[in-house]
């Protein structure tokens, strides 16, 4: 049976004032109808019923999740007491999955990602079971063909091509790399062996919770008690004295870059990780000029800007050029797009600066 | 007695979101406590009691400025029952205040500009009062010294000088200029002999109204019927009836171009005629790397920007060089300073766009 695990973790500075402290990117409608959260659960519906898929999230997320994603049974949505990295909170997913069904296979999934179309998505996953099938101890990981020299992102370099499934090669895993600076980001899209590491894996429960295990013994025997608790009264407050302990780690340099199980599959969709209000601008269909526009705007003279009205009577935009301009929450944000990156940090500054109500 | 004509027909496209069509620029504070009619109100007062300070604006301005002015009379708010430039508006208040008072001088001024300090303005107005002594025909006009070549104002150009009262030189003028094109402008301002035109006057009503029936005696004859009316219980209706059909011409056109009588005034004061947003750099305290910021605002990394918060929570401007960022009412306006110019074609253009509510 297929286990679906939505990690919703993110936090909300990269799309403020939309998302905001509590209302994270995860649960914005940012482009179609749909919040991000919501499409990440409608991707996976054709392989999983509802009934097996569980979000990890944050404890003040929970009651927002439930409300936009009520088919899940309240019982799946795992709320982690503190974040602590994803090698604890796969973990944690995968002891959930194995209690209920000890041969489980799941997929693990960013939940604020666009993927598109719905269909390459299904059949990518779809020959990552099959690779499960014939090596039952496989981590698969999905490959992105770069098209840029992305620093933002982690590489995954394969080596051979071991089978094909479909249309889905099947490689063996040279390395993982952090984001890498843009000469580095160059030469590796230059070798054409580097994939962009999307963040989505596929594997038995049991497979990575004995890969854990080997490669991180550490944080596996510090979540036992947490498993053994699974299933009795004692869960909820074991849970709350033991992982807000456990240690930060991501599952890629935990176990992915340390085992010999790893498989990359190059994935057939497009994929976006909608990293801030840049990202409208290839999920939108731009008008002339390459603006995006949303709500009652009204432009004159611009060109390659982003200007999103959620809540305002007009926004009356003139003259501009890469620029962004959002009026979410009664908060007007203006900002050149080539300075998009000092958002986080600007929007972190207005706690200590009196403006702490529109976090 | 001196009378004190505020001349407010403007309108409201230059200062929008702020300015709308029933709240134009003169009610507005763009700069200090005072909206900038109830600043020229202030700046007269050392030599004109509220009793001798007359109105002249349209129909549907009166209550605003009544509870912004409640000092002067209601008699004295002279509602225009259409606009027909400024020959018509200047005549009928000579009018009035020849009905009053034959003999009685008056200055008129606009309603929407920023001039500084007080003190200057009332030397020159009395430096004014004084060839109104000397020569109880002129009609007095003030040059403003041109600091750059601006193509957006008239010009006068002095021949010599006739007088002197105090610091104020008294001179003849040798012509009148429209707004002219750059070049030109730049010609203007290397001769040293030409002034930007104040548009603000003095001369005792019985002059302006022999000069305006000696060299528009069409116009002059056909406001004999609201002449006539004054002071009668015919005068609301009349002028009802015969304004709206008077020629639409301005007075340095229909009079000042072709009167012996002129006489310019260098003034001594800083004069600002509040053109749009671009002004409040000049009027306001501008903070480091030159940004005006109103309101609540966070800035990160901007330059050159104007930058006013009305109504909203918060704008957060971040990386802007040159931008006008306006939040006012529930609309905002985000335009590039250069592209400021087209700001009263895109207000226009939004009654046919379906934002006729934010007009």
């Amino acid at each position: 049976m297929l286990h679906a695990i939505i990690m919703a973790g993110g936090s909300g500075t990269r799309f403020w004032p939309k998302s905001r402290r509590h209302r994270p990117k995860q649960l914005l409608t940012l482009t179609g109808e749909r919040s991000l959260i919501q499409q990440t659960f409608d991707r996976i519906g054709p392989l999983a019923s509802a009934d097996c898929v569980r979000i990890v999230t944050g404890a003040d997320q929970v009651a927002a999740i439930a409300a936009q994603l009520p088919e899940i049974p309240s019982g799946n949505l795992i709320a982690e007491p503190a974040p602590r990295d994803t090698a604890a909170c796969v973990a944690l997913a995968a002891m959930c999955v194995a209690h209920d069904d000890p041969e489980g296979v799941m997929v693990v999934m960013p939940a604020d990602h666009v993927i598109r179309p719905e269909s390459a998505f299904v059949r990518t996953i779809e020959a990552a079971l099959k690779v499960i099938d014939k090596e039952p101890e496989a981590l698969v990981t999905f490959g992105i063909r770069p098209t840029r020299p992305e620093t933002g992102y982690g590489y995954i370099e394969h080596a051979e091509e071991l089978d094909r499934h479909g249309e889905v090669p099947v490689y063996r895993v040279a390395q993982f790399r952090e984001k890498p600076n843009r000469e580095t980001a160059e030469q590796f899209l230059a070798t054409g062996r580097f994939s962009w590491n999307s963040g989505i894996f596929v594997w038995k429960a049991s497979t990575i919770l004995a890969e854990l295990a080997r490669h991180r013994p550490s944080l596996f025997e510090a979540m036992q008690p947490i498993r053994d608790a699974l299933g009795t009264p004692r869960y909820d407050e074991v849970l709350k004295a033991v992982f807000p302990t456990l240690e930060k780690v991501p599952i890629d340099k935990a176990v992915m870059e340390r085992s010999a199980h790893v498989r990359m599959l190059e994935v057939l969709f497009d994929w976006n990780d909608v990293g801030d209000w840049r990202a409208l601008a290839d999920l939108e269909p731009g008008e002339e000029k390459g603006n995006v526009v949303q709500g009652a705007v009204k432009i004159a003279d611009c060109a390659d800007s982003i200007i999103v009205n959620e809540d305002g009577k007009l926004i009356a935009a003139l003259g501009l050029e890469g620029v962004v301009v959002v009026v979410s929450g009664g908060v007007t944000l203006v900002a050149k797009k080539d300075k998009l990156d000092s958002l986080k940090a600007l929007v972190e500054s207005l706690g200590t600066s009196g403006h702490g109500d529109v976090l």
